[in-house]
């Protein structure tokens, strides 16, 4: 697909300086810009690369005015940022636009599937299955017996969700994801060995959720393991049974939230957090990377770190100390000498 | 699935105090119940939500007298716990109980099923594979050449078995579960390349071993890394190669351990444990979470915590201390000031 | 498959010592050699169990000489380490050996395949997709849209491989890996709500790269995630969007490297480590396990520990302080009573 400027400046509603029908057919950063791409210029620190980018267009905000002289074209625009995420929106949906019901899946007969769906060869669609509009179920994915999946979701190849599982309308969900697998539950015995406990709860995942690739979520024991609306998981997380995550909060790849803890609102959880099971996290904490929390976070907004975490100005002063260590035992050896004599 | 109290009291041998005749065809928690489910009341802190709860029918200890009037029917029994966990079962087995091998699923010709497996569509069963009774193999499964699983297992969706790999009876493998992939092994070469270690060993999982979702087991290099019976592993777990874990020793997700380590039997690792290569550690060892072991665990129920780790009780001392560093520093200071002076 | 001495001999160069008409069907470690098994002695320290293995055959060194009656058949050879791996690697190319094209893989019309390929079961080749000479494509693995993969290259079962990456020549991809996921990038908005900010780019894996299973590596937003020739990736580590790692680059497993970060060439990452993310890591740096890498390392071959991490030996000193921390308040304690008095 090849896009002139005209065209583009169309779509934007810029204003071009330069050859309007030059074309693209990719994108760039403005530092690496090669021929054929469209970039763009929002950060005055990057303003010395638009002198030397071989990129053909590039959007830059209206109020930008070249100091030397310049061989792309311009298309100038109120929001230069704005303007390219647009653009990169347009470009990923086209892209991904796939459509139709390959011959080459399994559709159980007792499965409802909605209007203008894309279902891709070797996926496996279980009975009682309930597959909204416009949802896109990628090559080689397995949907279980009496799942729902909302309207605009997409699920990429291979993701894996479990009988009753439920899945809101326009989530993400990325290849390798295991969505209802069974707790990890078991109950000790008398002779050493463990009974499993059956998991016969669910998974819900609310609206506009995101899950990124070989994620694993956890059924209920009893009940639902959920993720409230706006919830973005990064690649590689673990959510074990019966958690409840609150609306956007968002959590980096590797971490792991142990049984039945509840994660507030807004927070931010960085990456390979490790968070104890049956515990409480307020809404807007955030939590710093590579921290263990043991017990329950009560204070709204609470930043912490460490393992275990805790108050992030106060776990900052005790690592500057922690690298100090051994000046530190000097320091108490030397008042120890002079305190013998 | 509809049941009625009379049917439920039957199959519980239990007493019904209430509408024989009202059905039930979900479960719920006691204090979420909901018109049309059934649930139990086992612990004495719960036993205000008997009072309130929509729960059709509500399983309860046959010594238990209401305090208040009662709109649930209930079904008294010896032990309500152990009898509610019965019913988990039964309803998970009828829920599970796929059958029947797929005209769309691979079966190489020398391949070997023995009677009553289910194989889903899209799975692919190697050349020689040896598949026992009553296995189930979700859809899109992959089990290598010359893999053999014991009788009563189940393989769940995309699970991967490489060649030669070894799976007990009565095993659980969760979906995107790798099991058999080279070990990581490389030599050095001068020019700072690495040359690739065969790897020509394989993996045995013994019976009565669950394995959660996208863990890897590595295959070893020569040799077999082994799970003992009874093992088992949460989601996202690491098992190197040669790696050897004692009989029913349970581990907690994102847990790592690294190459010809061996495991004792009846241990207890927390998640997001590090463990290294080449070390042993003992019968019932407890490891808290996040910790790293890196030197080998001679003491038999050692509990140990830390990274790297070591005895609990000294650990959990110095972890109180590095809270409060900044304070000693302060002591410290305060002494050094004084004794200038 | 069975070799008698004899054939093996004739391959390794070597000089039999015992029955040449003796035959063997696999390989074993010296110490648990069986009947049938082909084995090798270079290490003395292994001398004592050449007396009493069953292994069939043994490779020695050709200065090997026995101390007391063997009943195993010896082949000499210069280098028995040597001569062992290559016989490890013919048995495992003749093993790994598929080849042809199956029916029941779904491959584009647009898509270009090269000489001598297999493509299993139930995989799925996109588009334009551009699949090079003596490529393997296991059963179930996802090639997406316009995915080029080099000569000689490997997709394990279930690879999936996002539309738009570059796979180079001789590379090895192990089960359940995902290339080519969303990066991790969502805009905050007012409401609280975040927006997703379109991944276009794509990931680049040079030639000789090997990656183990259910790891993910994310596509950039713009550009390319790239792993440079040559580089060992082990199980579940996480590369998230524009990362580069330099070449012959090993990470072990569980590992997390945060968006934009670039790691240099030669380095040995541990596993359980994370990288923060807009940060440099020099070449021919080592970082301990578990560590926590949250700015730049500058310096050539620095040997970095602890989370947040430091220089070794300093952190090493910490580490043994820490162990002792409530012996140093102990002595702390007692200059405060001291002072007091």
């Amino acid at each position: 697909m090849k896009f002139s400027a005209k065209q583009i400046a169309e779509v934007l509603n810029g204003k071009i300086e330069g050859n309007p029908d030059i074309t693209v057919n990719s994108l760039s950063k403005i530092e690496e810009g090669k021929i054929g791409t469209l970039s763009f210029l929002a950060n005055p620190k990057y303003n010395q690369y638009i002198y030397k980018t071989n990129a053909s267009i590039v959007i830059v905000n209206s109020d930008f005015i070249p100091e030397k002289e310049i061989t792309t074209t311009l298309i100038k625009v109120e929001n230069a940022y704005s303007a390219f995420a647009s653009l990169l929106e347009m470009y990923n949906e086209v892209k991904l636009n796939k459509s139709g019901v390959s011959d080459q899946a399994f559709i159980s007969a007792s499965a409802q599937t909605g209007k203008d769906i894309y279902i891709g060869e070797f996926a496996y669609i279980g009975e009682n299955a309930q597959i909204g509009d416009n949802v896109k179920i990628y090559p080689q994915a397995f949907i279980g017996d009496n799942v729902k999946i909302g309207d605009n979701s997409t699920v990429f190849a291979s993701v894996k969700i479990y009988s009753d599982c439920i899945i809101g309308k326009d989530c993400t969900i990325h290849a390798g994801v295991v969505i209802g697998g069974d707790g990890f539950g078991f109950a000790p015995q008398n002779d050493k060995n463990y009974k499993k406990v059956a998991q016969i709860g669910n998974v819900i995942i609310e609206d506009f959720v995101e899950i990124g690739a070989n994620t694993t979520i956890d059924r209920a024991t009893l009940g639902s393991t959920i993720l409230r609306r706006g919830v973005k998981l990064d690649n590689l997380i673990q959510v074990a049974h019966n958690v409840e995550i609150g609306e956007n909060t968002v959590i980096a790849a590797l971490t792991g939230i142990s049984g039945s803890s509840k994660i507030g609102k807004n927070c931010m959880i960085a990456g390979q957090v490790g968070i104890s099971g049956h515990i409480e996290i307020a809404d807007e904490v955030k939590i710093g990377a590579q921290s263990g929390v043991s017990s329950s976070v009560k204070k709204k907004g609470a930043v912490i770190l460490g393992s275990p975490a805790f108050d992030i100005s106060k776990s900052r002063k005790s690592i500057i100390h922690y690298r100090n260590f051994d000046r530190i035992i000097k320091r108490l050896e030397y008042l120890e000498e002079k305190f013998k004599k």
